[in-house]
């Protein structure tokens, strides 16, 4: 039985085995079908037409889903412990709303929470080639990581202040700018160049002011990147260099590296 | 015979001989040509004053490329090879419209295919200093292959959950947010900074939740960039380390190696 | 009484004592809240449900904010030097607006001058390993200074002639470009990708030098995000090099120096 | 009279000399003033007012300018050169327009050919420690020339290739695709992230192409990024690495080093 178990434990939560990696492509494939279906069953049209069919396969999906969250928890050593982690919360409210759909109509939208099944996407990113190099990635992030607060710390305070200037210069002519939660609202739109246009300023002064935050904006743009390509090279290059020669103690070898390129002995 | 079949192959295919040269820059005319006259017919004003002018230049530039097309044919030595690669099939595909509106009205437009036949401009860049600057640019591209894969999946999974949240944040009182794929439209629109403008949040919490969306997608912009800028550094500096060494011809050292990395004699 | 007086500075002025830092982190909770108020105030409805709320709230924070100012300018060594500063005048505008409301309805408004307040969380920024991040930021943007300046330089020529350009072709046609200064803040905002959309050419020479504005701003993007990465680059690596020469204590050598470039020594 | 003349050409054409770096700030601030003046009387309601002051202040300038011309012409040696010459004819042609607007009425807005003077604010970087930040972002951008090309190369042939595909998608239903041009500047539009909205695509398969466009437009952003950070950091550090030791012939030492790192010799 404990056999058994552990088998089922293998197949479900790890992807070293033939059986787990297919038992994983072939859950994303069922969360992506899911999440199409409910995508579609959103479209009016597409919902009068094939309504029932759409009903069908999410509560197929659904007992499905149950199943492998039943077998989590059976498998696991500490049920309690995966229950109440990240990923068991979210699959178990994945399979709620369907069953909540039963008493109270329209809670079936809720089943797109879904959609945050797809994280079990960076699973398949633990295969083979593609560990190395998420590794490296997320390594250059985390070392980033104080500066992109205080880079956010930056943007924040800045949006906040010329949100509320803005305000006080287009908020009588122009209707758009109606409160200041909205000119931040569009101070954060602007400062990250995505310029809907729903709100833009229309007074002389304001479209001066708008052009500052601009080109300001435009310069900022440029320190998370800085930060992120300096933060990645020292990664990719920590990642090639753990190698060290034995007889001269020399680093900085390529990992293709036979001899040392210092003393030339074999390493 | 074979000498004229040599003859036309090394005109046509390739790019080393003057004539070589000289056919690959005309037929990159013809077909900016040929995409000219079609965009300009598809002007209604400009087909009503010069539409036969129009047909006569199509049927010209037909006449040409078929006979091109037959000569590749007939010169390649493998012709079902060429036939069926990608650049023979587009080349098929941007002469068979024009016969094809013989037969249904309208099908002229499909024309724009030859659009495709651009993509051959990239054989003009194998010329000269041009092929080893688009070598370092291909090769950094390759590398970071893994990486971008990685990283539009994480974009991928991020548009398909914060799409899903959105329509149920803004689906009842925003009629531009009607259902789930739109929803997850508009999540593309903005992570990638175009936004056009045509959905727009209008509720205090979609004007939020877009916000963050927008300044994670801020830094998320700083990725790729630092992927290529990494790799574009690494290709162009394996581009410089021209040193060979004299006992094993290996390659790529650094400036400063005094051994061979791959023999480790004394360079 | 000089006890208590260099007591208060330490708390108000310094953040190495945990008085300080809960003094900090206090006074940021306060303007945060501040800010937040004088937003919600903003938003009609809200004004006419719990206006007199908000107007408790910000008279209550007002006599915390004057307070302050008073025990700053009591602590503090050089009160003059002080109140002239960046730092205590926003002090200052940020509690008047308050005062002023008692004399001229609608001044209440200006309260959003507060916002600047908001600067101080760069002095949270100094606390632990946040302070070593920032200075990197900050001798990277530095060491940028001048070519920034060379290059906003090019963008503000290019924008201003491309601006005068478009209204000459525009103007006629197109009531959107009404005058030259609105043509410029159109460039502004096309070369900066925001693209809001409220002003766009229409005619097919103005949508055609939009597009070459919009390729050559593409690429222009490009220069300031290489500059901020090869100085941040710099400063990281100058930051990495802990190495002290013995005999001069001169620092900044490279990894790889065997001789301090100071004084010539080995090191 | 020779004298005159080569010190007219001195404080004219040169900026070494304090006359000489005054002049060229004057000039520009006398540019600048000539930009601001047809900028204000291209609004409506201010030329309606000061109509006639704008004309004096328009004249006065245009005398000045046309002194200066002569001035150039009379002291520079080969005049032809001059004449001849890209700033040449721009000084010709931003004096023109003036005298022109005595016999045709409304060429008076010609005169905004004038701030193609405004490139003369090059001139100025060309003084002190700006000459060498510029010739750094010169040779970084000159050196990237070729990968630029064969990257817009690429851009443009996208461009085309998928403006066409959207024309053929969208043109029966949208009427804002009305025709190829407009598509192809719709491609533009969304490539660079600008994204008006003027134009956007309804059809769900529309909607599919240009999220597609977009992510790739997004990965293809971080190529001219990368290009120019690489070409700057090369032409960064090879302006700090002229100096060679005298003893040991050692490179890489840096600007303030004053003893070799590899010998230890004075430099």
């Amino acid at each position: 039985m404990s056999k058994l178990r552990s088998y089922i434990h293998e197949v479900i939560f790890e992807a070293e085995t033939p059986e787990g990696k297919a038992f994983d492509v072939g859950l994303l494939i069922l969360i992506l079908l899911s999440v199409l279906v409910v995508s579609l069953e959103s479209i009016q049209s597409l919902n009068e037409q094939f309504g029932p069919w759409f009903n069908y396969i999410e509560w197929g999906l659904t007992a499905i889903f149950t199943l492998e969250y039943l077998l989590r928890i059976y498998s696991v050593r500490r049920p309690w412990g995966y229950i109440l982690s990240f990923y068991g919360l979210v699959d178990l409210l994945s399979i709620l709303p369907t069953f909540l759909s039963l008493l109270v109509t329209g809670s079936e939208f809720l089943i797109v929470i879904r959609a945050l099944r797809l994280l079990r996407v960076f699973r398949i990113f633990k295969l083979g080639n593609y560990l190395a190099q998420s590794q490296i990635l997320l390594t250059a992030l985390r070392a980033s990581r104080v500066k992109i607060v205080v880079f956010l710390g930056a943007v924040l305070a800045s949006v906040i202040i010329i949100g509320s200037m803005m305000y006080l210069v287009e908020g009588n002519t122009n209707p758009t700018f109606s409160n200041i939660p909205v000119s931040i609202y569009w101070a954060v739109v602007t400062i990250t160049t995505v310029g809907y246009g729903d709100i833009a300023p229309v007074t002389p002064l304001g479209q001066f002011l708008s052009a500052v935050l601009m080109i300001l904006g435009y310069g900022i743009i440029a320190v998370p990147t800085g930060i992120v390509s300096v933060e990645l090279a020292q990664a990719e290059a920590q990642s090639h260099t753990t190698r060290t020669c034995e007889h001269c103690a020399g680093t900085g070898h390529d990992w293709d590296a036979k001899y040392c390129k210092h003393c030339g002995e074999l390493m």
